[in-house]
């Protein structure tokens, strides 16, 4: 309530000390075994959080130049950052190299000549892992789902062999690391552990034919509560990777994204209207799918709860934003007391996969972005301005 | 091909001469008749679009504050802009009176009260009017599909009339207009010509209680071909809103935004990588779902055609983006001819809901726009850069 008086609606809050306990739940499972955690940016990007999470010595997962830029101007030091994705332009590949970050996550045979070829002209050897796609359905949804033979993520295990022979004697290639990523948001263990046991053997092999494979990257993808999801134990997950390893004397790397983030934020958004048509009760807030579109895009759910204590009976209630499309909506058939104009509601589950995948659509700015840590309350990203929003377009504006 | 050099990709561009071309054959359907075209900023709401649909005599339909700031940046006279949407807030009501607007569209009852009671702080007569709910089926995608009872949008016809006695009663309340608007994308006319009946009934009705009724908004929504669907032809959508208005004496005040802007903009992409893995060819472009998020959110489909000439047998390819999930896809099992690193894709038909739906996902900036108009181009909108995406949050960074 004092963040949406304060800052006002619609607004993202993270809980920072609750960062790092998701953070130490995750390290904690592993300890005993060498292990980087490398944060996956892409659930949250928002340089405050990656900086907290510099601080607890985490790495950085990373999908675009940007995010290394991001992880870097963070704190997060490049031998701790990788590079995955399957469409790495040239240009951000030169720069991760030249960064010296750990190691590329390859994700295609063409990709691999590019790495090299660029490696070649910059006079270096660049450390690279390949993404193996063990062909494992994660049972997820299918847009988030990236290890079936049908996905366009990495590389089938027979091809991927013979790219770790190209690699190994070539002049401008390092293969250092294994890489592996079913899918996000995943809460069975079985396609996992399926999905280490192909890859572990794999890297058997390699270091047979002498491929001094030092990293186990075993992707992220760790599912949270978003309803009443039974969710995989960070214990169980480590020792059913170990149980993997075992005789393999490597690093373990995990990308944990919304693991660490998604059930530390939530989303504030403020009752404007109360509609009441023939069949349906509406409640229209200040926040949209521009802000957060897991709902609309992923069919997701999410749990709404009001701040205030409103009196009365609950009901079911679509919770809808103001912008013109039925898509539009952050919860369908939510059980909410009647509800006033201005009572705060918060969206939790929030903290991944929202800010950062906000748009401008309908010109509404994006939100701003708080971090609550040990009682206290800072602002980490400014709302946009209208200004904002035209600078790159006002001085172009010309007559056709 | 030259703007993709020149400019570099993805990059959107709007052929502005088809947009002359769009706004006319809309206009000429309805000639002989007082009609006022409001673009729906909605669809694109770049700078030098509005400016040129401003240069053309259109008025503006907006739905936030965002949008009525841009369209009278742009040039047009605020006494030819109307504001809709579920969701407005106190200041932009507030600043949309002050400004003189031609009218607010009410969409519940709680807004009718709310836009009476800041008139009445203002001191002054807002003109409005009344979104009704005609409850008919359009027959489009459930996400933009917006005229039925379990819609957000509108008001029931009997409600609607409640509220325009009470309207025409009230000191601070000029209801003036009666709108509907059914969905997005509309390929039948049956519906619309329903509903048109429905409301044009409903006049008669106000009109004998002495409420003067002077605009019928009948919306926007009229579909375009994507792919091979028939669409309406706008001289038959004018006959047949007519043909309702029988003995009516009202100006018609369309809002087609899709319609003038869709076909008339390109999205261009470069093929970074192809990958072909057992079952599946993939085409990898440096284009992705945060630049043109149409295919994954609505599985919309997008002619795809290369602007090389290349050589060879097609077959079916997905056109998938860096982004690191398996919803990052612009088409699917399109036919295309063997594709190399730096060839140019056109992703036809992403004029609307194209850069205005674009997110920073990824950490990646968004892209340039750019017009072509009489055979030349100009730049409308700068790409991002990374400074421009931590800008609001680089000196909040904080120690936690």
């Amino acid at each position: 309530m004092q963040i949406a008086k304060e800052y006002q609606t619609p607004i993202f809050a993270y809980d920072f000390d609750k960062i790092e306990e998701y953070y130490h739940q995750f390290k904690s499972a592993f300890s005993g075994r060498k292990t980087l955690i490398c944060y996956a940016l892409k659930a949250n990007s928002n340089l405050s959080v990656v900086k907290k999470l510099a601080s607890l010595e985490s790495g950085a997962d990373c999908v675009s130049l940007g995010e290394i830029k991001r992880a870097i101007l963070a704190g997060i030091p490049p031998y701790k950052i990788i590079y995955s994705g399957v469409g790495k332009q040239e240009e951000e590949i030169k720069e991760a190299i030249k960064l010296g970050i750990l190691f590329i996550n390859i994700e295609s045979k063409a990709e691999l000549f590019k790495v090299e070829s660029i490696a070649k002209n910059l006079n270096t050897k660049a450390r690279i892992s390949i993404r193996v796609n063990p062909d494992i359905d994660p049972q997820t949804h299918p847009y988030i789902s990236t290890g079936l033979k049908e996905n366009k993520f990495g590389i089938e295990i027979q091809e991927a062999k013979s790219l770790y022979l190209h690699a190994h004697k070539s002049e401008f290639l390092e293969p250092i690391g294994i890489h592996f990523h079913i899918g996000s948001q995943l809460t069975k263990l079985q396609p996992i552990y399926e999905s280490a046991q192909k890859i572990a053997k794999l890297v058997h092999s390699l270091l047979a034919l002498k491929i001094d494979i030092k990293f186990f990257d075993i992707g992220g993808g760790l599912g949270i509560t978003y309803s009443d999801e039974t969710t995989i134990n960070p214990y169980d997950y480590a020792q059913s990777i170990l149980e993997c390893l075992r005789g393999l004397d490597l690093t373990i790397i995990c990308e944990p994204g919304r693991f660490i983030i998604g059930n530390a934020g939530v989303f504030l958004v403020k009752v404007l209207y109360e509609k009441i048509s023939q069949n349906k009760r509406f409640v229209i807030v200040d926040g949209a799918m521009n802000d957060l579109i897991r709902p609309s895009l992923y069919n997701a759910y999410h749990q709404i709860i009001p701040l205030t204590q409103p009196q009365g009976e609950k009901s079911p209630a679509d919770i809808v934003g103001p912008i013109c499309e039925s898509g539009d909506y952050l919860g369908k058939n939510i059980e909410l007391p009647p509800l006033k104009e201005g009572d705060v509601l918060a969206i939790l589950s929030s903290g991944a996969y929202g800010f950062s995948m906000s748009s401008n659509y309908n010109t509404r700015p994006r939100c701003a972005e708080v971090a609550i840590s040990q009682g206290k309350i800072k602002l980490i990203r400014k709302r946009e301005t209208f200004e904002d929003l035209i600078a790159l377009e006002k001085d172009l504006m010309g007559d056709f």
